[in-house]
């Protein structure tokens, strides 16, 4: 016989099925017991009379897999307004060991570090999986929409000859006789593959040895990059960035409606999104906070709630841009405004009380990208073959990268990114 | 006004466009000029008289980056049938020095240490762009169709506390003050993870410390793994490797006609893929070639192409799939034939010439398992959190693993792993 999904259930009323699955649960009661059959697709509520067929289950714990033949019976008073009777039960992997903390109960109970020592066997709770299959949506909805716009999708290396983002925060890794590094982003391979293909994105793995084990911060996350090449301003690049949001949201909308009603997630909608100046939103904190930051080069915690208070007070936005950093606190790469060059044209998105996504124009030009490197005493060495996409004649371009993680646990109301990440990587975690 | 990509050229005759793009040729004869622009969607062909249009391009070489406005006129002996006339020229990015090698001939000419020397150019070359259009067609139709078939998708830690596959050929990494290794593939996180979500794939960087940098090797690849539970056997793995396998081939064959085109690229059909047991293919290379190699515990290079060249005579197929390799070569997961256990469920699937696809059943029992790392002398404990996945219930289950590279390389018929990857990565090479 083959196997049925616990969700195609309901159009098997009257029929003999087969289930497979974990043992989610089972209540027992004098005259029959309630158990509950988990697969990929959701629970089935099969109803046992005591007799051999239940005896099969005695001394086995929760997890235990089972196949189940039974007839599907109409029942309104269960969850998927059917029950299955009459089982056949062959028991396919036996638990005997009660698991270290429960799957069935709403909340998970141990602490955020027990359940990540248990990850192999916490992910498996209803919370959890909802979770993680709502990032496999995202990532879908990322790489759907970028292709339908012409982005040719890329894999650049993982392991590179010196650090893009800054000295700081870098693997080394022993790569025969030498040192390598591991990247801490692919910012420099997108650009140059903007001159192979205008458009490109990636998703892939980014390492920042990262000494400070805090909510925020992961050693290794899953990073949404895109560039794009002729671009007239990073208006387009904030537009772009505007609608795969909206697409990523819009796939997980319609679906995951089962997963977000769940976790019991409110997804944005996302309109226009409002837009201030770094400078600007610095005068603005001054105006309704009394705080002067306009020594500071950067916004701080604090300031990033405040905007995003203002966001949703003045414009009913959970999104907010800020633009226009100082230049000096941006990487060599950052397109200087040609208007007011101590200020650059990057940005960084706000959601939900802090920055979500950083991106910018990119300096396109060889000579003055060579210049802001002598200017900033960097070496040109290391970066010749960088360089070279700049000097054979590169267009206007900018881009981001979104942190997966960080993204899902924004939309999720995770207080922690180790919340929304499978196997996450800290200064004290390597395993599992 | 609106750009205009060259692709849709053939839909504005007599129309005012404005076009973006590089510099592709310039070809100069006594009364006029052939400009062709290369854009993401291919080549225009722009007529310029002299005068001070074309003067802007004096100096100028290939790979500027322009903005033409002109007209766009029918012209049946030009390629796409139109020819763009009575040209404006806006040159955004001047090249100003020859490049190290010209990229508008049919054949790439450098060798290809040169060539990979100069990537961030030489990816521009028609046919580069062509192969790694088609690298991203086949991520996309690997995903498509997986997720179509209820498989979710997952982004596991490539910084990993042991080596997964054997200890050798394994990158360390300075992890804060302990070392940590690069993964050599998601084995184990994808098996841990079918107890989640029951079928899962991911497509990463796998990292593996060859010494040897061969034609057929890369230090850092892309790996599209997969995992599946509820399998009968690693048939219904193997029924799965086809059918996405023909899910991407045709994708590629049907959004990159014109690449295979340009590259001659003959795209195998698969139907029934033809299988022999390792003893079977054994004895068929005694019966047609002579050799014996029944004290051979794996398959030869040489052996890999007879075995293609049977499958290819004897059932018209380039894919041919060899099982049930010798336990005893095969990691501590690999699940033993019950009626054979010296063999065990595993299989490559050999594509033109030589292995594409290793993969297999697992072991899914919890105290079987254990018996084997036992026997093989193999300390459970550092592999505590991944043993956890199968105490607490794990069904039969199975995946495989292709190397993104080497399945274009095979299709494009690239005789080096270096051509079908952006960036390679060996012991000699790091950079760009």
């Amino acid at each position: 016989m083959q196997r049925t999904l616990t969700r195609e259930l309901p159009q098997r009323i009257g029929q003999r099925v087969l289930l497979e699955g974990w043992m989610h649960n089972i209540r027992s009661f004098p005259d029959f017991s309630f158990l509950i059959l988990r697969d990929r697709t959701g629970n089935a509520q099969v109803i046992l009379e005591p007799g051999p067929e239940l005896e099969k289950l005695h001394g086995l714990q929760n997890e235990s897999v089972l196949r189940i033949e039974g007839t599907v019976v109409e029942e309104e008073r269960s969850p998927l307004g059917v029950d299955v009777r009459d089982a056949w039960i062959t028991v396919v992997a036996p638990v005997t060991e009660i698991g270290p903390f429960e799957l069935n109960k709403k909340v998970l109970k141990p602490s955020l570090d027990v359940f990540l020592n248990h990850a192999a066997y916490g992910l498996r709770h209803p919370s959890r999986i909802a979770v993680f299959r709502i990032m496999s949506t995202i990532l879908a909805g990322y790489r759907e929409f970028l292709l339908s716009e012409g982005f040719t999708e890329i894999s650049t290396p993982k392991l590179v000859g010196g650090a893009t983002e800054g000295g700081a925060n870098v693997f080394p890794v022993q790569y025969f006789d030498r040192t390598a590094y591991l990247a801490q982003s692919p910012q420099l391979y997108k650009q140059i593959m903007v001159g192979v293909f205008e458009r490109v994105f990636e998703i892939g793995p980014a390492f920042r040895a990262e000494e400070h084990a805090t909510s925020r911060h992961l050693n290794e996350f899953t990073s949404l990059d895109l560039e794009m090449g002729f671009i007239e301003s990073q208006r387009d690049v904030m537009d772009m960035l505007r609608r795969v949001l909206q697409a990523m949201i819009e796939a997980v909308r319609t679906r995951n409606a089962r997963e977000v009603e769940l976790l019991r997630m409110e997804l944005p909608r996302i309109e226009e999104i409002p837009s201030l100046k770094f400078r600007e939103a610095q005068q603005m904190i001054l105006e309704r906070h009394g705080e002067d930051r306009s020594q500071e080069p950067d916004l701080s915690p604090q300031d990033e709630r405040w905007i995003c208070e203002w966001g949703e007070k003045e414009h009913g936005s959970q999104f907010v841009f800020v633009t226009h950093f100082p230049s000096a606190k941006k990487p060599f790469y950052s397109f200087p405004d040609p208007e007011d060059p101590e200020y650059s044209e990057t940005f960084d998105l706000l959601f939900r009380g802090s920055e979500l996504v950083s991106g910018g124009r990119r300096i396109n030009d060889y000579a003055q990208q060579l210049e802001v490197l002598e200017q900033r005493g960097i070496d040109a060495q290391p970066f010749e073959g960088f360089l070279e996409a700049f000097k054979y004649g590169m267009p206007p371009e900018g881009g981001f990268a979104i942190g997966a993680e960080r993204f899902l646990a924004r939309l999720a109301g995770a207080e922690n990114l180790r919340e929304t990440t499978l196997f996450p990587r800290d200064i004290n975690r390597l395993t599992p």
